[in-house]
């Protein structure tokens, strides 16, 4: 069934892509208690929320540029001629208001407005904030059954805990969540994890329950096809979550971003790698480290909700 | 009669003010069709159209950024105490859809939407867009009775063409606007006028017609209270037109505009010259200029945004 | 015939590269009423203007930077060995005076300019401005009889018309030169083209005249020679006009344009595609949409300017 | 007792003053474990953390680069003749370790830092980080007895609480340093307060506790001179507080901050507020606030590390 | 007389001003063998070269950056009225080949391109290029007899030499040109002179020579007139240099130089004060410093070419 | 041997990554009067030198950039396992007091600094500066005998002399080194050779001694693998010096230079370079030509440092 007009974004040929009052994609935006909600599909979420960022901070700023730069995208995929919005119904949901002091407060509140959309059937493709919003968001979509994931980042964020025990960083989420049985390891695969690191302790953790870890280098040799399909295998079709961190990209083309690591995909292969995605069922996704402050030219949020656009394509083909 | 709570902005403490859909100053989004629209009294309006630029283009972005800074906004004018999201209906009505290609149409939407919110007794303030928005702003606001205007500016406006003939760029509004007998040029004041000039045509028009330029070192000699005293006697009580090119304020503090002239007024003083204006009856303004591509640190919207707070307080407390 | 010492550009070694008033490649300044301006086999052409963009404005500002940049060009290709200044007269023939007013007037006095050094023999090498230019030069260069076109873009550029009927702005030039049959579109190829799109309207069109469109998955998938022989192929010995449109490439490697497309060519392949562009018959080129108010390095411009050595030496070979 | 050599800059005509690793001033760099300790009079310390940011974050990076800009300052201040580094003995202490995961370790940490050096008869130049920062430095420095505070700022930072009773914000320290009896409200002044603001809240405390606050509107009409004699009346001679806020700059001359306000003093007059401090009893100060994400020339850090070195010398002279 | 048309610059109306090759303010280019040289009366020239900057480089790529915004500068100060291009002949000769390689060779290149000019009766206005340029400069101007000179700086460029013996830097050009009896001491004044020092060095020499050093607390102080007004005493009416650093100005205005020092003149002081030198037999000009490396937005070039179209136009008006 | 805790880094869960003292990879500083100075294996050097720059200066920050980013390096390389810290002490010598003002002198100092180091067993790993910072190092470092050199570049460095004589230039190091029978021709290799060049004189030369070039295109179609596997046969297991120019990567990925080349390496090609040096015997290294004042992310700085890890490495491995 077609999506309802009322969900179409605004046409260039309308309002010309630089004008209008941004979101995302030019979608309607639909708050919590406005009766189309219960129509959505499709989420557009922002969640302006860093304070899991033992670096440089900057991600909060990451939906808004997102919502800004997105106005440029428009109804059809070139490559495969996808038309998300007419397929299905998409809305802009707004952002999860972050409590930028509270840490806990700050995960409760995004937890909970995924499970009030869940409660609608809508999937969410969230925006944020830096990679700790996976937990939180993970919370509610894995916490019937635990989830397969396809990972994109150049680091694990498998980590047990940061500068003296601190557990809640933007390095230890998925950590968190396997020990919350959110995600079944064995139907988790990160791919163009790379750079130095402290240590090993991550990918020993990763070893050791299953998770499968595909560093650069195997990336670069392999080539995309062949490791995207080994991703296929490992997700399967049973319900998966889709992370995907803009540092897995080369940071010539997402410098914006708080804990770059050169050596990575170029904007092709970003694209590449989810258009390789037929078959797996996403029940939600997340975009995330985009980081406007060190951005000069808003390129990376540009590349970010190119990114996104494809991510919606899949979800949309695979509703 | 305060405003209805509908029309207060969001607060910061529900949402922080880096998150959220940006609209000018938090405010509701009220689209021409809402049936809110009738209780609105002051319209936020962007009109992102800058193809009367002659020289470096850009300020069609203006609105989409001014939007962005302007969330910074917060409840009450810290001089003054005026609280005018509390004291009258403000919304934020979107942008004109500008019609990049054709400078007549353009021009003609942009009056007709005028005219469309003064049936409801809105009164504008536009965000620009280059200077040329003003005279299809004031076809509408000037059509029954001529303006006063308060005009500040580093450049008069009043040239006659440009480039063999043509007679509608950024640099002709108001000798348009006074040959077509919308604003009456005696009840007219031009302040701040300076840089170099190709040659003295424009003000020799002003002079010839009565309007009133006050160039930039009489501005630093008399003072601004001096200064402004005698701009508030100009226009009078009667209905007064307020349009604020924000190249009046010095480049260091407004680097993002497409014609800067050095020299300028510092940005305390692009707000005093705003404070100023008591008892002036300011029926529409219009911020203009701001070009966000030449604007590295986003501070010329900044300034910008916080001018347009300004003006919003007089037009609030002369409602 | 070797190129007379007039023609040679000054030296680094007589002068620092950034050192000197910056015409084109270091190149003398021949006005259109020099003496000398028949001596001229190629001439570098800036046309500074940019009224077709709908989108986000600037490449008027294009031929100024490229100048500034094109300074660091040095005499020899160091992949080909070409010496181009040495092989034919080259001249920086200034800046087509634009009408940034009117858009018609601006069309006809591009015209007017390419008719003018035709008359001389001068084979023109445009610096735009944005992809709108190519249709009054092809006005010029094609009016005897259609010409083939190799079209390195992200763009067709092969529109009807935008925003309710505006038949002329950078989205529908070579829509405007078919339909005034300035180019034959069975000897027309484009290269590169990909992004969202609003329909499929531009390539249906194609494909039913004739115009060959190699998308860019098909260009990472066959590789760049494989594409340019069949480019080759496609235009022949016949006249052929050469139309590079910065936004071909990357983001990554030249962020300052109007309307990017990610994942693009990387910038050595952005030099291969016009070195394998052995034995066809250039006899004008443009290179257009640079943008240097989104450019905050310069880098676009520099990769521009190289773009435009590479156009220049195979000129030069075909002589 | 002139200072030891030991304790003298690198000069610039030793190693230029781009060169080196970058200590505050040139200055040598003593852990708190080095003998050489007990003998530091004054240590220059950075505190890079800025967890109490609700707004855009970056502080955390200020110390980084004010060390690197103050390699530009040079052993003798140009207005007043004083060779601080001469007049006693100065050296960088390092960064405080902060925790950006934990704001009550983080304090803790800062508390601690500054008790140890507080046992040597230290006093500390703090550079931020934010302005929470003051709260655990009062903590130790006003533990013995509840000091004077001279704050220059555009906030008073006298706040409640944030977004939900979050009561430790870098809009909340002054409050808590009063409540917690670290501060004589009586004899603290703020100056150059502006900006819009949610409500009178902070001024109502200000007042009901006897806190002077000068808004900026009486800062510019009363002159900087009139101003610094109140502020040095409040104070008196005994044990004071200094707190910089980098905000209290206008924005043209500090863009590089989380939460500008404009319409602030010009640099001169930021020099001038610290020069007019003579007699009072300076125990320690801070420079807060500098943003290097948002200042892409640096000039923010110059601007901070130059008022670094009149604060430094204010020190040197009350020794 | 009047100027002859030849050397009248290309107007606005005819070419926009972002277009055409940029000369300084669109003059003609006139080559030193081109047979109008003899007709000039004002050469605009550009020394592109630093090799004197012991700190941040950068202003050899002045002159190019000044050219280029220069051509923003139309035809009539707004604030006197003169019309220098008409008055008298003015033209661009280009730059001064530089020897980036060799300091000795390269400062024999600039006296010998001086006196080459002198030899024609052409008075000098030069675009830097550090302050070291100044002193080639004065061997060709005041070879004849010593000048005055009225020197607007943050620096008093009188050290005597720098890390350990070198005698040519940026910091002691007016040293030497007053051991080389170029320079008058006694009708040498320094205004704006500030930020920290290495020591008194300098200053003891200016006493001793009687050079007057006015530093900026003075100038605030005793304002512009009064400053200005004691300047044109001090040189009286012989033939008189004028040397601008453009770090004369507050670094907000001018960020783009290699040693700024905060507390400095606004922009419309920085013009004030060339409008005051009525009088003043301006034999020759310099401004110098100008580093478009560190300038961002381009404002330190406009600025600095308004500057020099003011001392333009003094030169003119005095000739 | 494991290298002693004394030189191990400090840990970012000790101290953030962002804070602190910035010294190369947050290692310990040893002076050179240091008493452990003599148990250093690896010294890591600033030379903030660029007086050899004869285009666009900058590369003397370079040291400052390279240190702050370096703080972002881990204990451990991600792709290879190597711990470099632990397997042999490292240390941050401090930066070589350049004489920015003398070029022989400067290069005096660099040689008498390396000699230095040498006489203790130390191996110096430096970053530039610019590029004939190679040269005195080279004089130490070759004394004894001639070495190998593996040479990534654009340029060849092998030129003659510049503008009229000038032998000591950043494009003539390797010239001289050769000439000065610094380095055997026949060992060494020249790797990513590109761009315009005046002529041929420089290969040449290389031809005629021996040196092997391979050019971009070369590299590009043969392959990392490959094109390595020479580069090792030729230098072989004798004593080999690794010159690395930031501007062998492509400027996308690496704008921070003076004289960029478009068409080169991706930054994960930039690695893979350095880790295909097994066996190679590596007495000594540079990195340079990074120009911070040209890179508005840092991202050339950060490229820059991570290039320095994988060389470190490699040097550690075949300590």
């Amino acid at each position: 069934m077609p999506s309802h007009p009322f969900f179409h974004p605004v046409s260039g040929f309308d309002l010309p892509r630089y004008a209008g009052v941004p979101t995302f994609m030019r979608l309607p935006y639909v708050a919590l208690d406005d009766p189309r909600l219960k129509e959505v599909q499709i989420g557009l979420i922002g969640s302006p929320w860093d304070s899991g960022t033992t670096n440089r901070p900057g991600p909060r700023h990451g939906p808004r540029q997102l919502r800004d730069c997105s106005t440029m995208i428009r109804a059809q995929n070139g490559a495969t001629g996808v038309r998300p919005f007419e397929a299905i119904n998409c809305a802009d949901l707004g952002d999860i208001a972050p409590n930028p002091a509270d840490i806990h407060d700050a995960m409760a509140r995004i937890t909970r407005f995924m499970e009030g959309i869940m409660a609608h059937g809508i999937r969410p493709l969230t925006a944020g904030g830096d990679h700790l919003n996976s937990l939180p968001i993970l919370r509610a979509l894995g916490k019937a059954a635990p989830l397969g994931m396809i990972h994109f980042d150049s680091h694990t964020d498998l980590f047990h805990s940061y500068f003296g025990g601190n557990m809640y960083t933007h390095g230890t989420p998925f950590r968190r969540a396997i020990e919350e049985n959110l995600l079944d390891p064995k139907r988790v695969v990160q791919i163009g994890i790379r750079g130095t690191t402290y240590d090993s302790e991550d990918r020993d953790f990763a070893a050791s329950v299953g998770v499968r870890v595909i560093p650069i280098e195997e990336f670069h040799q392999r080539g995309v096809e062949d490791v995207m399909a080994e991703a296929r295998e490992i997700v399967g079709t049973a319900p998966t979550y889709l992370s995907y961190d803009i540092d897995f990209i080369d940071p010539a083309f997402a410098p914006g971003t708080g804990t770059p690591e050169i050596g990575g995909p170029n904007s092709y292969q970003a694209l590449q790698v989810v258009r390789l995605l037929d078959g797996v069922n996403i029940i939600g996704a997340d975009l995330v480290e985009v980081s406007p402050p060190f951005d000069p030219t808003g390129g990376t949020a540009w590349l970010g909700t190119s990114v996104m656009f494809e991510i919606l394509c899949q979800m949309a083909s695979t509703a």
